[in-house]
């Protein structure tokens, strides 16, 4: 079972709360139990799972990664520019995995699902690919 | 099949092997082949695999995540104290993957699963769940 | 199913693109549906997807991986030399997780999937494992 949804992102760099999403998606596909693979099939963007409380936390981890990679490395040979971006998106990762018990998404009480954009704004896609067992 | 198992942690910041809980989990349901998911329901720790042999490594691998995220950074916002736990937990992720082949776990030999504390010493729970096939 | 090919690095650090290789065991088992898991097994390699076209996005990841991560820190403990190899390696991640769909992997049209080297030139192995639904 594979459905995909859209993402608008409105800055260069952002976290987008995608919880909702993604469980709608297992609503609407009706499975019982099983692995759910939040798929981004970007170069530039990546998922996360982390604090769904505090949108400081969100501020926090932007503003970490973009001390970590610089945006604008004198040693990038990479003409579009968005070297900082590509970097992100292998150091985030290109999908997360969540469990499905009893119809639901098991996620802990402060987890929530981040699409990560490092090179927008843009229109965006996330797939939700979901395997039952 | 779903499995819970507990953790406590000692340190601020700690590397725990939980390769023997893992295993232990395939071993009890008596699974041939398949995807073992060991997932992590907490947004300041994480899970990784690496060097089960010199406990230097563990050291290394924290020490060097302690100088790449600041504990006190200025710029951060989230109140708690605890914003280089969650990017920590990001830089880790929440979940790791193994292979079951023939009711065992392949790892590589020097291969080991540790849980990623990064804001303890806490209780933490790992959840791990099999699919066949 | 479960499939092993060997991937020869000619550098200390080193990108290599598997992207066919992968999808030459995805096409020889003949799966139509499913998931598709790359897994590493070594702790100073691991594996990422990221852009499969200007081949200076390599260099640029390589590069600012390795100013992110010291390769001779003063701290480091662990006497092989290679503690900023196993350090990479969880900064990757030990898998990547495809989708197949109609009997191809589902890749964004910039997605190529790359093998981290950060211990060579050495002789290294990639496991794929496919879970049909």
């Amino acid at each position: 079972m594979l459905k995909t949804f859209e993402v608008r992102t409105n800055n260069h760099n952002e976290l987008i709360d995608i919880t909702s999403q993604v469980q709608e998606v297992v609503k609407s596909l009706g499975v019982k139990n099983g692995i759910c693979m939040v798929y981004i099939p970007h170069t530039t963007a990546g998922v996360t799972i982390n604090e769904n409380a505090d949108p400081s936390v969100k501020h926090d981890i932007l503003m970490e990664f973009s001390k970590l990679v610089s945006e604008h490395d004198h040693d990038y040979r990479h003409s579009e520019g968005n070297s900082a971006g590509h970097i992100k998106s292998t150091l985030f990762g290109s999908s997360v995995h969540l469990i499905i018990d009893h119809a639901k998404l098991v996620l802990g009480i402060w987890q929530g699902i981040y699409f990560g954009e490092f090179d927008g704004p843009r229109g965006r896609r996330v797939h939700v690919k979901i395997i039952e067992g």
